[in-house]
């Protein structure tokens, strides 16, 4: 049991701010080595990015109203909802499962509170996660001259299990999905259609030990040796093959 | 980072048949800590446990050879899966998405013809995952005088993403999941309904070194120092919060 993964925590990262350099804050808090798989939560990846809206700036539509109304909901929080999704997927009791411009389908459309920079602000999801891991890969690579893959992750419910667990919404210097199809099972036989969602169990992995309350937003996973490249958009299930549009 | 978790493969474990004791098989193989996850592929626990059938032994029903008819699915082995669901789910193509008798919604109800001990043979889920992940647990204990946390682990679909992760079928001493609820984020906010599946995310880490084809069926999650107690029903979302039946 000597070899296996290391998950380990990056921690003493400051409050992130909007235009911080949030490689140059990992590259100082942690010795990255090459092969690393660094994992950065969402949050600090929008904050840095200004991925931010005020409450105040929001004019509730009709249909913000609508979802809100009756239920222990901010109509202006229901309208940044509205205004990150391109799909509704379901609407219960004010809380509204949407699909993202990016093709994810999550709980409010990764519009989040918690976490936020201040009260009255709401935290969005990056206009584009994949490109914001190859810029954090590049720069690490520029500031500590090391190649590291990147995954920008985000809590993500299920469909059919209850809590959450951290998946890839962007991803640098990584496949995201491990097919083995056609690969022979110990016994000779060939194991169908099994496709493993790596950079998901790597997000899921992270999260373990970055918490949600005690400001731990980054992660580094050794061990993996990550191959490939590709997009958290390949994680994303095409609508052709949604059986729960 | 020093500190940190560490996942580690359970490597070295011989072909897993009925009426083996697993849990010997594993601590020959390993040397487990006081507070380890134990996490456990469903493959070797059925095989062990006998939960195990031949093709040649079912009779597929009129249902079985509807939905088989004219795909390239052998009629017996979707009877199979109709004998093991509570509910069919969606059927697309000759695959069933059901419900199994556990409640946990997945791909074929969990029957498994890859890394079946024989050709024509199956790999049902165990009965009751959770009694199986508790007797491992009281085996290792009395085995090696360690306390671990153990996790039964299977490889589940999802709704939306493409690509399988690990989750928890089965748990013993352990909390399946995090509640948050209540609990205040780094700028004093309360994380409303915050619940993290830690449970299936250890699982997914487990799966990291597991692989499908490299005969590796366990893996040790070290440095969690897991708490309390549960069942992994616990991760099943209740119908009445399921959107997506």
């Amino acid at each position: 049991m000597s070899d296996g993964l290391r998950v380990l925590p990056v921690r003493g990262l400051p409050d992130v701010r909007e235009g911080d350099d949030l490689a140059a804050l990992v590259c100082g808090a942690a010795a990255l080595e090459d092969g690393d798989v660094l994992v950065v939560a969402q949050k600090v990846v929008s904050k840095a990015e200004g991925r931010v809206v005020a409450l105040d700036e929001l004019e509730p539509s009709e249909r913000a109203l609508e979802i809100a109304e009756g239920e222990d909901r901010d109509a202006r929080h229901v309208e940044a909802i509205l205004r990150e999704s391109a799909r509704i997927v379901r609407v219960r009791a004010g809380f509204v499962i949407a699909e993202t411009r990016h093709g994810f389908v999550c709980g409010s459309a990764g519009v989040d509170a918690s976490n936020a920079p201040e009260a009255g602000t709401l935290v969005l999801l990056p206009l584009d996660p994949d490109a914001s891991a190859a810029r954090l890969r590049d720069r690490v690579r520029e500031l500590a001259g090391v190649t590291v893959a990147v995954i920008v992750s985000d809590s993500f419910g299920r469909a059919w299990r209850l809590g959450t667990t951290d998946v890839a919404i962007g991803v640098a210097g990584l496949a995201p999905l491990l097919d083995l199809t056609g690969q022979l099972d110990r016994a000779g036989y060939e194991l169908h259609a099994t496709t493993i969602a790596v950079a998901d169990e790597i997000a899921g992995a992270a999260e373990l030990v970055m918490g949600k309350t005690d400001g731990v937003p980054a992660a580094v996973v050794r061990g993996l040796s990550p191959e490939g490249d590709g997009s958290a958009q390949e994680l994303v299930m095409p609508p052709e093959r949604d059986l729960f549009r």
